[in-house]
């Protein structure tokens, strides 16, 4: 059985990503039928619950990274959606998140060096075992990278902006955006001479 | 000598870019030292304000889009990461933007949509001039254009929750991701038999 604070945490979740982060404690505890005080007893304001998802999205995807170590692109991408769907509200309300909440914007930061090296090694190692072709630039890589992130922070709010896919139909757009994305850097996808 | 209506958008644009979406009509006639009334008389509401924007920003991208038929690609990543940047509140809240007025939300879909076809296009006119490769998938085009509106749309939003960069310096970023986002597809770029 989950204790009161996951019970919170899972019910800020839905109603974040149902209403978007307007919302307030008291509309978290009146959706599970808490007092108030109840809520406020485990988290004192709406920042705390929003640092405290924020965390879990992190370590979410800290561990597909380690398990990407083994190379398998296609597993990744699709898990790595399913944890941005999951956090949808979020990425929905980056910026503004991370205005309102600074210690995300430093976190996401750090990660974001921290993970563009790894991704870069990574992407290192797929050319050596001929996945990616050896003739493309570092800086270009470094790039790629970057585009990795945008695209994978920001596919859901182009998303919302436009055809507004929801579950399985936006987990397989998605999919086809980075796979095509990678395409072009692909050693198999070269004219042969 | 600007009109008042002209003087409230230029005040409005500065004060969201700084401030956020968050400012009120009073907010914006206080820093232009005109009455809440006159601006009143002008427009209702700041959705109206924000929609007039929004409006300007669509019609400076078309003519961007218009001069890109001539194939200079340098010039339009460089015009048009001046465009964003000018109008960067709505890119750095842009689903708060079109979830509180549905029509930009539509405005921009039917513009994603008709782009896409111009764009591919373009592309397409590239590949036969022997700019870009040749054997590339028609998904994959597909799939390059959306992550140009993704990575022109949302750069600065990724900017934000990273470095930071303002200026001149951010606009040579944003040269430089869109450039080498590029690469991979460009004839001159392929390995030699």
């Amino acid at each position: 059985m989950m204790d009161t604070k996951e019970k919170i945490l899972a019910a800020a979740l839905a109603l974040y990503n149902e209403k978007g982060i307007s919302a307030t404690t008291r509309h978290i505890a009146a959706s599970m039928a808490i007092s108030p005080g109840n809520l406020h007893y485990h988290f004192k304001h709406t920042d705390d619950i929003i640092l405290e998802l924020y965390s879990r999205l992190a370590a979410e995807m800290d561990q597909l990274v380690l398990e990407l170590g083994n190379g398998d692109v296609k597993h990744f991408i699709q898990a790595s959606f399913l944890v941005v769907y999951k956090y949808r509200f979020i990425f929905l309300n980056f910026v503004e998140i991370a205005a309102e909440i600074p210690s995300i914007q430093q976190h996401y930061f750090q990660l974001f060096k921290r993970r563009g090296k790894e991704f870069k090694r990574i992407f290192k190692i797929l050319v050596q075992q001929g996945y990616f072709r050896d003739d493309i630039p570092d800086a270009v890589w470094t790039a790629l990278v970057n585009q990795v992130f945008i695209v994978g922070d920001f596919w859901l709010s182009n998303n919302e902006l436009t055809r507004q896919l929801e579950g399985k139909e936006a987990a397989t757009a998605f999919y086809k955006q980075m796979d095509a994305m990678l395409y072009p850097y692909r050693a198999d996808t070269l004219p042969k001479p």
